[in-house]
């Protein structure tokens, strides 16, 4: 196989100029490109990653595992990790763990055997003593989405508690009183933490919780629409249902209306998330926004600072959730 | 460091089962795998991809690019295709491309460096003469929603012109004759096959076609609903809009409920592709079903066939559009 050597000169570019084509460095000319692609096709030369991370122990790539691609949650966050990566020269690798912890470990294995020494890490399915030995091991490591105290430094997450206290909290301020609780089935803190922050803000305004309020399905529009109809069904006189996301909320929103109630006239429904969804059903949602685009920003801005051994401060690990009003909810 | 030898010896497991741990195949028993993990940490044994990936030619992984992971289009594509790679063993790695070609070249070669074997490339920004090349090199290369004249059999696609086709003669059935169209700005095949499907509907129903009633926009709900503002401002005396996929038509059906306008009484609107938000918009969308999941699913199934050197026979490389009714149409 030819060199890089003979690539150059064949390119009538530099070594240094075909390095950077091969290596998909950012200011390179696309005259040097063409040039320098011609060249290697002409004498069949096809770097292989593979040893040049052997060499340089570093593949310029971000990795990202995420739950599922297909939740338009982790599109968002992807984008926005992307956004970053592109500006900074780096590509991304994706993988995707389910909320499983099998699934998790196999693609974060795969992601750090690809040599991805920047990596965003949205885990519900490992331990926290796991992702505190991978945390040591990688220091270009990040989490999103997760508090693990032994290593919050790692650490984005958001308030969902919080979140959904203030959701519920809007709702009693409007003057509901009976309000039903779509929850997400996964045995993951955010299911919990929003449910309890439902909870809580009930309690704190004198009004007795009762599980017969609460239904759960996946966190999808087909999970919500389920659960809408199972509430619905037992004819509580709800008024008003908060949600577990905004994906949920859809599922309710058009199932409502096809009954004949009105939103938010008869019942008032509030999302969580703020995903594009929010702005384009109809009418559109009142949601809690979750900002996912500037916490993914910022984990893998430190991945990146992490990875090339720079130190990292941050004022705070949890970001806030705030209020959207838009023209699902209204006054009892 | 530590040899595979010294951590099978102890984890007390035989070589081979340490292997399929360390390579993450199937069927491996929980057991083994706690033990293997933990003779690997107590010996500091971390498997690396790239060396093995150089012994062994093969990653074990499958490559997918994608226009943009954030699209709930694509989403849906990497699921189906991931759904079938983790049946098999395998995982997937994921790059954008964003319809540009330095992008789309760069993300298809970090796949191939990262030693991906199968390829499901969605690519829009390079030339069918670079597909063809990469096809040639490439055995496990499959091609999806194009066609490439050189390579047909490589190549998944669907008949999107037959789809607007199929939308704008539905429409034209239920009596309408001013019939706007929600275009993609973007400058692919898809676009202007679907947008020559809607023209080709009329000039067969003896409708004129009108530059006027066609708007375009990004192809998502801010782009749909910024060129349905303004495809109204115009007041054209629409009574039935078709659109170039269902997120541009999700982001009409808001505004135009928000202006007092009744869909269907006063507006039939129609999507394209089927997605989940065509199901959970209100009301629910009649739209084109893009059956992605099947045509993503042979995919990848022919591309870890070709991978693996076996011959592939297909009957046929264009999939067909079927008309989905729901609620968003109605006779004039």
């Amino acid at each position: 196989m030819a060199t890089i050597k003979e690539v150059a000169k064949e390119a009538g570019v530099s070594i240094a100029t075909t390095s950077r084509v091969i290596n998909n460095a950012p200011h390179t000319s696309e005259a040097a490109i063409v040039a320098v692609q011609a060249a290697m096709k002409k004498l069949g030369y096809r770097p292989n990653a593979n040893a040049r991370a052997l060499v340089s122990k570093s593949s310029n790539t971000v990795g990202i595992l995420v739950h599922d691609v297909s939740a338009p949650f982790f599109g968002a966050m992807v984008k926005a990790i992307d956004t970053i990566a592109a500006e900074q020269g780096k590509q991304i690798l994706i993988g995707s763990g389910y909320h499983d912890p099998v699934k998790e470990r196999n693609a974060i294995n795969l992601l750090i055997s690809s040599r991805c020494e920047s990596l965003v890490i949205h885990s519900k399915g490992l331990s926290d003593e796991e992702l505190t030995e991978l945390a040591d091991e990688i220091p270009g490591m990040m989490i999103i989405n997760r508090s693990v105290p032994a290593i919050a430094d790692r650490c984005i997450a958001l308030d969902n508690f919080k979140g959904s206290y203030l959701a519920t909290e809007f709702l009693i301020k409007n003057g509901h009183e009976k309000i039903g609780y779509i929850a997400s089935s996964h045995d993951i803190d955010d299911a919990h933490d929003r449910r309890d922050g439902y909870l809580a803000a009930l309690k704190d305004h004198n009004i007795e919780p009762n599980e017969e309020f609460i239904e759960y399905g996946e966190p999808d529009e087909i999970g919500g629409e389920q659960a809408m109809v199972n509430l619905l069904a037992k004819n509580l006189s709800i008024t008003a249902v908060a949600t577990y996301n905004d994906d949920m909320a859809a599922g309710c929103l058009a199932l409502i209306q096809e009954n004949g109630i009105r939103i938010p006239e008869d019942m008032s429904v509030i999302g969580f998330d703020d995903g594009l969804i929010a702005r384009f059903i109809y009418p559109r949602l009142t949601t809690i926004r979750y900002p996912i685009q500037v916490m993914a920003k910022q984990a893998v801005l430190e991945a990146l600072q992490r990875a090339s051994g720079k130190e990292v401060e941050r004022a705070q690990n949890l970001f806030a959730p705030i209020l959207v009003k838009r023209s699902s909810v209204s006054r009892r």
